[in-house]
């Protein structure tokens, strides 16, 4: 599934050559010749792919997913859907980190370097009326709208799309992204990197291949030193007319719906999915695998551990409707006073 | 009044062209042919320039304030003094930030970039004994201090000035700025790139050109991965002996005061004016357009929410003093504590 | 005792010469012909180091330092043991940075400077089968081992050692650091820069010389825009299979034990030192000169102030039990909704 542009796939291997490599079981009479052409998320594999469940959060996906096979425990094997064959393993993640590597195995490798002494690839293609710094590197294969204008010192990847009329500042790195029209990044920000995705392999981890890309919507504003991980099999999403701020985290395979706000040092944790026109004052924190509900605010340093449903404004830390935090700093300025008097 | 080292304006524009241009109203019998030569902040703007008000936080600054213009709501119009026109709007800071593209219309893209092979620019000022990479850049105008050292892949943008025996590490970004003697900036340090400063155009946002400079006094330090914004119209500026390790944010508009010291990952928002000596632990926030007063320490992980006047430590979110900080951990320890009793 | 691959000592100085860079005293009949050959930390120092002793948490490794010499005040100096010649000062943190500041006169200049055109250095030792970007800045006496690879605009300062199988990728920043094999550093990541250490000098303050180096072991993965700062004299430590996310910051002289998992954000103050495989959760703050045990986990936004020492999972500022957190966090939900009942 993984996008061409960026991935170099190996394959198809079959069941039994993906067996051996990650330990997992299958039915007796299972036919290991099956031949499996790729990785993929529960909700985009087909009959060709190879998926995992991990996160019991994702079971619905994985009852409804198309996937070929996909990796799971025994425990929740016999959930799979029919024309799935369940690979099971006590460690599917880290099934899956082996498979991935599997079919991906320069992965790991793919720092942008630029090997001939020019700065623009050969097969690169730049729009009209573009300024590009000869200190900046276009890789291959990537695609410069017209009136971009590319800063010094710049690194855009293999295969990376940039849309017209877009200014990527200097000392900026962006690796498989596809950016929309009239984007601004600011110096030093990260995009594309890989994702913060590994499996506990004893004594240490196995880095899960990141498959997904970072896709920016049109008119969106990106500050400095920020950074956004491509998705790790799923894609990282910036709705268009999103604006954000300096040093803001945003991990794999979160979504930003249009027109979102976030201010300074934000964090977001992986998978979240944020709607339409969500505000978030500086130094707020969101936890994974959560849904924010268009036309919320976050008040400044607000942490959000739960689903929000409704718009409104929240606040503090665990998230609550700002009236009720309000509430609840009155009464523990009271207390506090109160006990005060009391010692006193 | 945007400093012509670092952006280029146009105009002047008559009254008649940016109403045009903006949506805005005048009273009846107002000369359209009056000229107009520039946008400026309320506080610094004379008869020749164009202002706006927009947070009524700003009315008495509008009041007292010497613009010729004025972009202002219906309602708070007739607080204008006489000799200045007010331009009436129903989103003021909308109309400013057309009238400022009107002034400045390549500011959307002034991206560093070095059309030229070289890495020092022609019309650059080396002094005498610096050390300048052959892979950093210095853009035109731009006045390097004698006895500074500029690291590889370091930027330094048109008409910044740097003073004697600096130290600008690798891969720093630094544009519309003026430094100090004996300024240190570590790697990755990006400084002088525009504010997070925009105006709701629905469906998305259009960005406020922000027309001024990072002002840095001496023997500055800056850790890496800091960003400090430039200012939207007035200066962002760090006074004298200022300390500030990594990755900390400071927004446009905001003054530190003389030898005022910042922990990693302490964000501050716009505008907020910090006086001398103010020390602020790792990951301190505060909010915009506030004060706090010299000698003023703030502990680690302080959310300074409101104005601060007096001297003295203050802890918690939102910030309060810090004994009455400990005495609310202290009643919710005990609170928890016995709460737990009863249930249990 | 500072690193000569990275650092470049004069000396050595008879106690005379630094008596009268520092102001310090010493008691009457001290020998001022003797010379001392570096400055060391506490633990580390022999007779011919000159150490310092300024936090009081740090008396008992000044009670069984070996060290020749040791700035001290003068309430502490009858703690000194026989061997050591206290060097009584009421700054002797202070006095302390001027002697290094003789001892390493070079150290604030140290921004790796390319003054060849070529970007590899030819006294660097480059392993086969590397790729090294065109772009990238490889210092003197860098060691690059097999199979790595380097992007565009990396840069790698003198002296430093990066283990086979490593990818540095584009405009990352590294000094002053030993890296072990098969490690990746995300784009933007700064290694081994100066630690945020001064004494107050008034107006201002003093620099005081980061000797100590950053060691990280195998197999540690490294975050984009993260930036982890060299020792002061004791090295920062990162143990092997260590995985760091993005914008992560570690201050001077942390330790972090094996296989400990930090995620975006994160700040860990100086000299703290972390067990094995402890885990953190986005956003999390700790204090300086605190220990962590092994198996510890904080959850996100969590902020450590006191030593801990029992595995567990932790919460919440200040950090407690997480079951005990929930209980403040109920606490307080159910005093507000009682409090706002009783207003309404």
């Amino acid at each position: 599934m993984a996008d061409p542009r960026f991935f170099d796939r190996q394959g198809p291997f079959t069941l039994g050559a993906i067996l051996e490599a990650t330990e997992a079981r299958v039915a007796h009479g299972t036919d290991l010749n099956r031949r499996l052409e790729d990785v993929a998320p529960l909700s985009l594999a087909d009959e060709r792919h190879l998926a995992f469940l991990d996160n019991p959060k994702y079971t619905t996906a994985f009852r409804k997913s198309g996937a070929g096979a996909c990796f799971v425990t025994e425990a929740l094997a016999g959930e799979a859907p029919r024309h799935m064959v369940p690979l099971v393993s006590s460690a599917p993640y880290l099934a899956y980190a082996r498979a991935a590597h599997l079919f991906y195995p320069s992965i790991g490798t793919a720092a942008p370097v630029s090997l001939a002494s020019g700065n623009i690839h050969p097969s690169a293609s730049i729009g009209e009326d573009c300024r590009i710094s000869p200190l900046a590197t276009i890789g291959p294969g990537a695609e410069i709208g017209n009136r971009t204008v590319i800063g010094d010192g710049a690194r855009v990847g293999r295969g990376v799309v940039i849309g017209e009329a877009g200014v990527i500042h200097a000392n900026v790195t962006i690796s498989h992204a596809i950016v929309g029209v009239g984007v601004e990044i600011l110096p030093g920000a990260c995009i594309g990197q890989e994702g913060f995705g590994f499996a506990p392999n004893p004594p240490g981890y196995i880095t899960v291949p990141q498959l997904g890309r970072v896709l920016i919507g049109d008119n969106v504003s990106i500050g400095a030193n920020t950074t956004i991980d491509r998705g790790a099999g799923p894609d990282t999403v910036i709705g268009d007319d999103c604006r954000i701020d300096n040093l803001v985290q945003i991990a794999h395979n979160v979504t930003l719906g249009r027109g979102c706000v976030l201010a300074a040092q934000v964090g977001i944790s992986g998978s979240t999915k944020i709607g339409d026109y969500v505000v978030m004052g500086g130094q707020v924190g969101l936890a994974g695998h959560l849904a924010v509900a268009s036309g919320v605010t976050l008040a400044a340093r607000t942490g959000v551990t739960r689903e929000i449903r409704k718009p409104g404004t929240y606040a503090g830390f665990p998230a609550v409707p700002i009236t009720e935090w309000r509430t609840q700093i009155a009464h523990a300025k009271r207390a506090a006073k109160k006990r005060k008097e009391n010692d006193g």
